[in-house]
């Protein structure tokens, strides 16, 4: 991560949570005429990735699909997502697939099978989506993280586990504090930090890393001292109200050591500039590049 | 939930996690004789689900697929999986879609379209999944949940949290003791019976069940009396250990109170057995049903 952080000079990652009913009007011209719904639709989402992609990528280090978007389209929601994922890799982004799984054992294997790995099958091996890393959930134990850590490894990937999120209710079960002192989200934060003992590159960066929502700034400093060697990412910005300026705890290690990621802050930039999609997605994408890049 | 029971006169949830390394041999000579992998392996596990929702549903009263096990196939195996579900509805299942999703509101709200709901497009509406109900993961939060809830709640579905899982790494952050007294289970059972306060049935059931692992059967009574009107969803019976004998504080209330699933014991009978698979899985799914609905 931290090469292509140096290489692209960007620590923004492009969210894509494409929404059917808000694509860019070019992208619906580019579904077929007729066909199901979904399939219409799904085609119409990939040409609305693609677009951002093109327009925003130069100014990222990485693209975040939210799998939940591309699940809804049913089969062709999912192939639609394989080539948004193959168009990413393509345009040179690190690929962050973003479905915060978790799971027993077993399950957490097939997880990692079908984001980073590859499925054995008396039919010949299946593929994954090839993502380079992808978003899990701690709550059912680090038995279960273990298991999609050795995936991601397998495929020299990397693993985002959620520690603090940036929606109202981490309040409710992320802060609460327990009896052996300090909040929940520390407990998760120490098993993130040990889970990534095992593999820390040569930037000092570890490939287990923490979903840090960037709507909580006063927690980033705490989080850096819990975890001094993981990368952050940090959702949050823009739509939800993050600074990018709050949040320089996050860059402190590394410049590689905070990922700052945007959704519909880049890919509806042109309804608040009144100019073409791309050209207002593309400026915003590089204004949060540079606000984050002159933090470190 | 609670006339399916009397009706079937059945608590187990026929869990369906097709691995395509271990298919009945039935289904590997379902799928077409060439193409690539996917495609074959994602027909060869509509089979092998197609024959055990035959040979075992009769004796269950709902199916339970595992999302990752058919999203690893890709696209096709997302198709598999609305063909999987759509057979057993066929069969008369209630069919929970067990992926344990969890994000923030807008992604949660995805979630629900993908899986009980339907997704507004230009092209027109995108069915989702049209499950019945679906698992959730707690751990971002009760405004996450309730995105959720209402998804569910609009199809007239229900929604599952994880509370108190089968692994062993529960005891990692589950079992954690609060501040404020107890298990963080039990900080999430009160979540669990507060979600569901809105949604209780004629039989005194609530819409919002649990996740309640059946490999800690010491937990289940103090799970009951925290969640009096929950259904509990009770993995880890068989592969994972757990035995249904140990489980009727869970069908305390009401006999639609407690669902007993199990996946690998059904589908992997015919190993014990050595008769064949179909045969196998029937007679181990009719042992589980009468064991279970003895203890009510």
């Amino acid at each position: 991560m931290a090469d292509v952080v140096a290489g692209r000079e960007s620590q923004v990652v492009l969210g894509l949570d494409p929404d059917p009913a808000r694509l860019w009007p070019e992208a619906l011209r580019a579904a077929p005429e007729d066909g199901p719904p979904a399939r219409r639709a799904a085609a119409a989402v990939v040409a609305h990735c693609r677009a951002l992609i093109d327009a925003a990528g130069p100014a990222c280090v990485a693209a975040k699909p939210q799998l939940a978007c591309f699940e809804r389209l049913g089969a062709p929601g999912w192939a639609a997502l394989a080539e948004v994922v193959e168009h990413a890799r393509g345009a040179g982004l690190v690929v962050l697939a973003d479905g915060k799984r978790g799971d027993i054992a077993v399950s957490a294997a097939a997880y990692g099978q079908a984001l980073v790995g590859a499925t054995p099958s008396p039919f010949g091996e299946v593929a994954g989506l090839r993502a380079d890393a992808f978003t899990a959930s701690p709550y059912l134990g680090v038995d279960t993280l273990e298991v999609l850590l050795e995936a991601a490894r397998a495929a020299r990937g990397g693993m985002f586990v959620l520690v603090r999120t940036s929606n109202p209710g981490a309040a409710d079960l992320e802060d609460l504090e327990l009896a052996a002192g300090g909040p929940l989200w520390a407990r998760v934060a120490a098993i993130v930090d040990e889970l990534g003992e095992a593999g820390v590159g040569t930037a000092g960066l570890s490939d287990v890393g923490a979903v840090v929502g960037a709507t909580a700034p006063e927690h980033v400093a705490r989080m850096r001292e819990l975890m001094p060697r993981t990368i952050f990412l940090l959702p949050g910005i823009g739509a939800q109200g993050g600074r990018v300026e709050d949040l320089a705890p996050a860059f402190a290690p590394h410049r590689a050591a905070g990922l700052v990621t945007a959704s519909r802050s880049i890919a509806t930039a042109h309804e608040e500039s009144d100019g073409p999609p791309a050209a207002a997605a593309r400026a915003e994408a590089e204004r949060l590049r540079a606000a984050a890049w002159a933090l470190a």
